[in-house]
């Protein structure tokens, strides 16, 4: 009795984990969850919409409710199957360890908003954006997207120092236009801060046009700012461009190091030597 | 007689061939051809612009006429020397493969649109589209774009997560743009998917300015995404900068162990030594 | 006596001085002026919205004589331990040369404007530019901003005539975008001086709009010079990109070479062999 | 007096020979042109400014006539010292090599337009761009630049590609855009060229906001436009960064072989080998 409760446990456990997924059924049940999430969204963003009569906004309360009765038989299954899994196989309480990870949370907050509106009848909308952490959901499926967030940690503390030296400039541009512009368009450049919102829109070369120096030595101070601006870009396109060279040197490497495990010759003894006996 | 007729065939797949022309005539066959297909595209162009006089508009109808004759040719003998052509010489139904091929489909689409216009009397400007494929002949007289094909293919499951990835960006910006402003200017950010317009021109750094946040928090939150923005360069360019140092690298790697393939000779004994040896 | 005081006087150093600091108060006192910076720039930032009522910015004043305290005193501490700092050490006068030092200038620069203003009674808005200065006491507590300066430096030279390569860039484009469009809009593109305001905005791709090509020339000059934008970028992109992965370079050598240099046993005639030999 | 004659004109070639200076006059002379050639400059820019008033600019005819007698005096030194400079000496006409040289023909654009107008009364209007030219003048000092220049014409070709892969764009792109939006836009989206205004604008993420979609489908055509402007930057910079890189790897691979020219034993005789020797 308990070895059958065990393998339909695994048979779940195999259907529900990502990667390990090779039969039909388990790759089906992944597309189908992508599909749900993927839709979902789609649902947020199309509910926005003034235009769309509300007749076909009625349609979506259904999928709603398809939607969470599908994640919440996914959470709970998840939570049932956690013993099995690779990741929590061999903790001590790998129920409680799944339900307080990230994926755990990510799991309760997608179906979350609509049982506190069903049960604690609270206001709909303000909830609603709690319903974008399904999105979130998505990435359990992109494991390859680690790779990525690879680089992205291995360069994080410069990646940090980029973005404090970024705002020591955007303070340091914004006061210097705010007080060059200022008395000539006291209604655009009003305050530092509001010139900080100029200053972060030219750094970063958007450029609105909302708001630009009409003074030259406001046209002067702003193309310099502009120029920096470029420095700006290629700092991080340059963290992450070393990043990536030196992620992809180190897999070359390992391959190369694969290949000189070949046998070498002892110069002392003449007999051959596998290098990994050194 | 029937060895005259693949000498004759043989001769027109040399003239036809880009690469492996080398004989005056055979250039003049390529440069002939790639001037027909720019003068065809910069006639699909000039053709929209409402000032020019409808005399000379007329004029394309027999540029129109010629070119379909010069295409139409070309298209029947690259089937008829299909068979002799270093591509499909090796396969069973040679002509059928050029036929069903990425170049051949392209030089069916761009006599096509005329053969419909006359013999079934279609409308004109529906077909008019169609004859922008004339431009993708051009691809077989430029190779050395494979050069940047090769990086893009090696790097495409990357870039692919790149775009996934500023998708999923795009998605949440927009949702946190659209609760921030749409109470202050209910007109401009009016939906999600229009919030997402705004989303995608600031991410990129266009930055048109036909909407742009008016309120403090807005502003803060659009400098955050306009930051953002300069990460969302920094990833594509840095991944293909490694994958042009990458590419670069094998070609060096390849070239260094072509070197030190030599054998070389003991200055005083005579014998040979591997370089790699010392 | 004096030994005591040596005692405190080194006590103080382990104290003011970032990095070293191991100890719990040592850290606490590095938060605490960081947090001061932080909060005088803050208070410089919003001192200059005009929305926020008197009775707050009244408060600005009393925090402002809490930080010259602080200061005043951090300066004259750091003035006294100058002789038992790493830094300064060695040298015959090290007071004199702390004082004289950057961060010396830039404590000095930092307390200057409210004695100035108290004491020869200057005015208050011309001297709060300088209170700025403060922001530069943040970069003694981040060390690792010099990696990214190692970088900076190391390309000075490259970027200096990137620089260079770009201003007269600048000019030839100006140039010819005011003999093109000054007819056009005689009141836009009115001088050169005026068009390079255009140039650069467009160069650096800000584009905010209020200035553009509207006849035909122009607008193909516009697109060429907008297209000469992205090379812009991808010069100081690909130099920094270079350095930055030079820079890892030299650290991936440097720890190849540490591991090349172990002598390793021969398993069969247990002789030292070294790696290099193999 | 032959020999005291060429003793001045080497003195006169070492007075003007750039990088070959290190006598103090011969600095100055460097410095003296480049300052003329840069007030020069400032003079064409500021002449077009129309608020400053007649008086100062009548000033500018006195320095053009200084800058002339200095330019033509330079001009008539270089041809006469031509055959005792380290470029033009082994060549069987050094003068007129000189004259016929990149470097001839600016100094004489550079002080023809005046001749011109004094001589033949020509439209000084029309001349004055030609005293542009003397902005080339400089390039003489910067010999650095050619650093800069190596990349470039190192990867020119894939540069050459990547901006025959980015018209095919831009005319795709344009193409797609006018059908899309010609109808809901008619006066703006008129035809293909004025499209293509757009394109290069938005391609190269610049976004005047002059031109922009308005229709849903045209808003989302825009938004990929957009995001394939970002692989558009990704792609010079990519080339010029693995560019930037691999000309790095030269020097440092240069150095590395400089290194490992010790010397080696001979694994046969045991002897010393020079590597140089095999």
């Amino acid at each position: 009795m308990y070895k059958k409760y065990k393998k339909i446990q695994r048979y779940f456990a195999h259907l529900l984990e990502p990667g390990t997924a090779e039969s039909g059924l388990a790759k089906a049940v992944d597309v189908f969850i992508t599909i749900i999430i993927l839709l979902n969204i789609t649902a947020l963003v199309i509910d926005t919409v003034p235009d769309i009569p509300f007749f076909y906004k009625e349609n979506f309360y259904f999928f709603e409710l398809f939607t969470v009765v599908v994640f919440t038989l996914e959470y709970v299954l998840r939570i049932w199957i956690a013993p099995v899994t690779e990741t929590y196989a061999g903790s001590r309480s790998p129920r409680l360890r799944f339900v307080t990870s990230f994926y755990g949370l990510i799991d309760l907050l997608a179906i979350m908003p609509f049982y506190l509106n069903y049960i604690l009848g609270l206001n709909y909308y303000f909830l609603m954006v709690f319903r974008l952490f399904r999105l979130f959901k998505l990435f359990r499926y992109f494991t390859a997207l680690q790779l990525l967030g690879r680089v992205f940690r291995a360069k994080f503390q410069e990646l940090f120092f980029a973005l404090f030296f970024i705002i020591i400039m955007l303070v340091l541009v914004s006061f210097a236009m705010y007080y060059v512009e200022n008395k000539a368009q006291p209604d655009v450049f009003r305050s530092i801060p509001e010139t900080m919102w100029w200053g972060i829109i030219t750094l970063t070369t958007v450029g609105y046009g909302d708001m630009h120096p009409i003074t030259p030595l406001g046209k002067f101070l702003g193309g310099i700012i502009a120029l920096m601006g470029i420095g700006l870009f290629a700092l991080p396109a340059g963290i992450l461009a070393g990043g990536f060279s030196s992620e992809l040197q180190k897999i070359a490497d390992a391959e190369k190091q694969e290949k000189q495990k070949n046998i070498c010759t002892c110069p002392h003894c003449g007999k051959e030597i596998h290098v990994d006996d050194l």
